[in-house]
């Protein structure tokens, strides 16, 4: 069977990180190449610039970016770099972020983003961006989970953080702590459990996986010693998520959550903020997580590092999240082709 | 040599919980009577009851509780029962847990603290009551480190969770999430890292010990972005604390805190609220984790789980938590007395 390949956008990240490297990886990679092709959104003279540098070759077909592009221009054997042209590499310095880095790689984000909703690529997988930069570059949006919400107008976005051992979904993200109490909703974390079940769905092919819901406060509370959340606020979305027909269990105390037998018996975690399910993500799955955004009209995943600016350049980061996040992204656009 | 052997007070915990059993598997114990007297502070026929429903022996010199006990009483070869009689044993159930049970396990800790106060015993070990419980019996503590606080009347103690792989001590414990922020100060910070850095000098004979101070939130505020506490309160504590000598290094973001090349080079984390210590302390380190209270004029140790009323008084308990935490008690008592 001849199976059609689908057209992956890889962002490149901020220039200074370690995106450009693991970009250049990525185009070599064979086992990637016969699942899919992929178009690296970049600045072709810094891909070339950090080739030379780390002594690898750069194999790519250059595409100038422009604002007609259309499915065509991608569809003869790849792989591909749609080159901005937004980097000027004098300016340029490994580990050194800037208002340049972060407009440039805000440029690649969001135009993956305009390709996708018109159909001219399948999928989104994105190296890392620093928010720092953007913040400089004059962006608003604090990741790209923001501005994926907001261009593709959909209604409630969560975050899933998955791999083999662990899969976190976070019902808050990007803010302070002490804000993360007013921001639950019943309704907000009901739609995060629906958004998890769905995805849990399509990546492990369970037609009922177990989803467990986090308690907020220590021991969930204890009975409401702690804060009532849980009665108040978790306990009712759960139960909606049971009537529903969904295998849900929680409100549970989080710090016995992810212990070895809980990890075997549950296929994703419903977190209320992001430490929550980051710590014990990264603790298990440091080189190997990806990040994916769910309840969007496009499949977009992601590495679940930073960055990484004090070895940008070296050529010691390790790609694999970047192929564990197009492999995924590959797996949900055969789901949804099914 | 011949060293004298600490007196260890081992309270029994909630009657309705594992407690029991973990402390009828010490008394058989050799390696735990020969480095230390064991004096189990309970109820004996609740001992006698569980130790012939398990089919296990029961060894001990009985010891009737009463006001003026010495030191005396403990001095020749144990192990030994301070028989509180305090349980009515066919109102108890194992698993349910009710005002009786919560004012038993109360006075056993109570007594315990007053003989270490008065010099009768060296330290304390604490098999796990329940927090409901003592609410039920209208006890006002939340738990264990708050009536040792309050009985010494230590001006400001900590909790420090540890095992081999992993040492987490705690700016706050047992409050609402949406109640930290408020909570936490440079000067509480500055005092945790204290006595943390006193407890390594201790436990890991090290002289300069490596402490993380972990942030409060998200890549620990992302330059202000997500919260000011990292800047505003935390930051100066681990200033102060590099200003007079210590190791110290922070604020870290929380999710990458815990990798492996980090548990690998740190002593311990100060963390800023209960969970995010405890996730990755129970993740790593479930069954043999101790507790160990900071900043108290005597030696308190406890194990680090739960009363499990859904396993109690079915002998599958594990008592390594039981054993680590009174290894630790000793090790104390050495390091004190040295």
């Amino acid at each position: 069977m001849n199976e059609v390949k689908p057209i992956l956008a890889v962002t490149m990240g901020d220039p200074a990180g370690v995106g450009p490297e693991l970009c250049l990886d990525l185009l070599l990679n064979q086992s990637v190449l016969s699942v899919c092709k992929p178009v690296v959104f970049g600045d072709y003279e810094c891909l070339k610039h950090v080739a030379t540098k780390l002594n690898k070759p750069l194999s790519a077909e250059r595409i100038p970016c422009h604002a007609s592009l259309d499915r065509a221009v991608f569809l003869p054997e790849g792989p591909y770099i749609l080159d901005f042209s937004n980097v000027e590499i004098g300016e340029l310095l490994p580990g050194e972020v800037n208002a340049m880095t972060g407009l440039a790689s805000y440029q690649f984000v969001e135009k993956a983003i305009q390709l996708a909703l018109s159909g001219c690529i399948d999928a989104i997988v994105t190296a890392p961006i620093h928010k720092g930069a953007w913040h400089l570059a004059g962006i608003d949006f604090p990741g790209h989970t923001e501005i994926l919400e907001t261009m593709t107008e959909a209604p409630s976005v969560s975050m899933l953080l998955t791999s083999e051992k662990i899969s976190c979904s976070l019902v808050t993200t990007h803010i302070g702590l002490s804000n993360v109490s007013s921001a639950l909703t019943s309704s907000k974390i009901l739609k995060v459990i629906e958004q998890t079940h769905a995805a849990m769905r399509a990546m492990r092919s369970k037609k009922s996986p177990r989803i467990a819901v986090l308690g907020l406060n220590p021991h969930a509370g204890e009975g409401g010693l702690f804060g009532d959340e849980e009665a108040q606020i978790i306990q009712p979305a759960i139960d909606r998520a049971i009537a529903m027909g969904m295998d849900v269990l929680g409100p549970l105390p989080p710090d016995t959550a992810f212990i070895k037998d809980k990890l075997n018996q549950i296929d994703a975690f419903v977190c209320m903020y992001h430490d929550q399910g980051l710590i014990p993500l990264k603790l298990l799955s440091f080189d190997s997580a990806v990040n994916v955004t769910l309840g969007l009209p496009i499949i977009r995943t992601s590495v679940d590092h930073g960055t990484a600016l004090d070895i940008a350049w070296k050529g010691t980061a390790k790609a694999s999240s970047l192929y564990e996040a197009l492999s995924l992204a590959v797996l949900l656009y055969k789901y949804n082709s099914a």
